[in-house]
């Protein structure tokens, strides 16, 4: 089958590669429509040291099961099931997880890729596949609400007006109708309901205004220190940010403040999926361009560039 | 009156300061023992910038006011009482305030201080001045009880066995059973009933055991990476260290394991007091020398060296 393959920080398209095998408990999905994540930038960076088919976000088709023929969408981290986090309710969290695209696992920019069926979400109609294949991403903002406090007036700034910033707010403004973006881009506020623009991160440090919840989402880890400033005394700042290295860090705002710092990954699918359907949040203005993916390594390389918005790969299914 | 000065990163014995002038609502306290702090040490190398008399730790007979010829131990923070935190009882995070010895106000390392009368507190008749000395730091480690929830059996690391994390195990080996120490010097676990020792920091996170909390009490913010490689996914990283500058930090792992890192500071007096009332905790133990406030600048120079406990200074009020 076709598909983009990295090794060694090389990405390339391949059109040789194997099919998934049939695994038991798995479903083999053909993948109509993928995102490029910063996550995905990352690793052909080296991030993580990831050799294999890239790629988390996706929607398409079951091949078999009893989603057979449905539109799905899937949660990436496929859990063991019996070690201490599995056993006690968080499989996102396995000790020995594999993560589409990521980890152990070939990713959704390809053709067919294989995920457990219990990772499965069936597409509702309403739901586009343009729609559909930010649910990944979308759960990722909604994590915050299970982690933190948001509600009425709570006072909320989210760092970042890329794609994942974007989302964010949009969720956080579902609760709050106290909710700020600071970015580079002030035009983006546009795209989210509700919210006010504050400027750049500098700015919004400037101000010297304090927020109850700060949200990192700039991709950037240099960021961290200017959002940790936003931050109110007691209040918490939220990391979406995967930093691929150490940056240097002063950490006593955090302690003298006693700031609470909450790291953020993937999130739950349902609400996600419930958002789109009710037509909650808006996805399709974050669409920068959709690529097949024959084009898939320039795709990546536009991607890189500081501000394009989401880059969507189409796939032409064997089965198609 | 006699005290030590600190300027421009230089500390010298002053015999000639004045004594400070009364001040509405405030009580002159005649300080009979002084502890020397890991912050103090950090201030004297410039952090924060001040200038004045150092040292926050203290017991001292009140001059004036309803508590007057008591003994007495005082909360750090002045606050203005009118701010947004002082509005939501949150008067330690004040922010016009002043901080005994560290920010604005002069500090314990002095024949007499002054404070707000509503920062003192009675000393019971059973706890003793070198008891006392440590309600400051103490009230710090439980304020680690007010921000986490710990109880019977969840797992806790303290990284550091120096003053503050024999104090922090302590005070967590009250609510769990499961308290481990990890530290430079093995032997002191002996100094904390019912805290198991698990070796260096390094071999903690080589063990791969994981903590629900995990407590960084070092004082070396270089050791906060480690400390994160010990917290368990979805558990919570405790910074007792009041980092001078940036160190590099990858917060990857923060993210990806979704941990919560939470700033820690001064903490409640009530409780600290009754653990000495009731013989809970063990501070005498901690004292490495009491030497008198005339040998106050070698005493600075010999709480420096590595692995030295509480250094107290003992003051002769001109009063005494």
């Amino acid at each position: 089958m076709r598909a983009l393959w990295l090794e060694g920080g090389e990405l390339s398209l391949r059109e040789d590669l194997p099919r998934p095998e049939p695994v038991a408990g798995e479903v083999r999905v053909a993948v109509r429509l993928a995102g490029i994540c910063g996550t995905d930038l990352a690793l052909a960076r080296g991030y993580m040291g990831y050799a294999g088919i890239p790629g988390h976000e996706f929607v398409g088709v079951a091949l078999e099961g009893a989603l057979e023929g449905r539109r799905v969408v899937g949660e990436i981290n496929a859990a063991c099931g019996v070690c201490a986090p599995c056993g006690s309710g968080q499989p996102r969290h396995c000790s020995g997880r594999t993560v589409l695209g990521i980890l152990g696992r070939g990713g959704a920019h390809a053709e067919v890729l294989s995920l457990p069926g219990e990772n499965l979400h069936q597409v509702p109609d309403g739901v586009s596949d343009e729609q559909a294949v930010f649910v990944e991403p979308l759960a990722a903002a909604f994590e915050i609400l299970e982690q933190v406090s948001v509600s009425g007036n709570t006072s909320v700034l989210v760092m970042g007006d890329g794609k994942l910033g974007l989302l964010c707010a949009q969720v956080l403004a579902l609760r709050s109708s106290d909710v700020a973006l600071a970015g580079r881009h002030g035009e983006r506020v546009g795209m989210c309901a509700g919210v006010r623009s504050v400027g750049t991160a500098e700015q919004a440090r400037a101000s010297g205004e304090g927020w109850e919840v700060v949200v990192e989402a700039t991709g950037d880890p240099s960021v961290i220190g200017i959002a940790l400033a936003c931050v109110r005394p007691l209040g918490t700042l939220v990391l979406k940010t995967t930093a691929e290295a150490g940056v240097p860090l002063d950490l006593a705002p955090l302690v003298v403040n006693e700031v609470t710092m909450v790291g953020s990954r993937c999130g739950p699918f349902e609400p996600a999926l419930a958002a789109l359907a009710d037509n909650q949040i808006q996805v399709e203005t974050l669409i920068e361009t959709v690529e097949s993916l024959q084009e898939g390594v320039s795709a990546y390389e536009r991607a890189r560039r500081s501000g394009t918005l989401k880059i969507l790969l189409k796939m032409c299914p064997e089965d198609g």
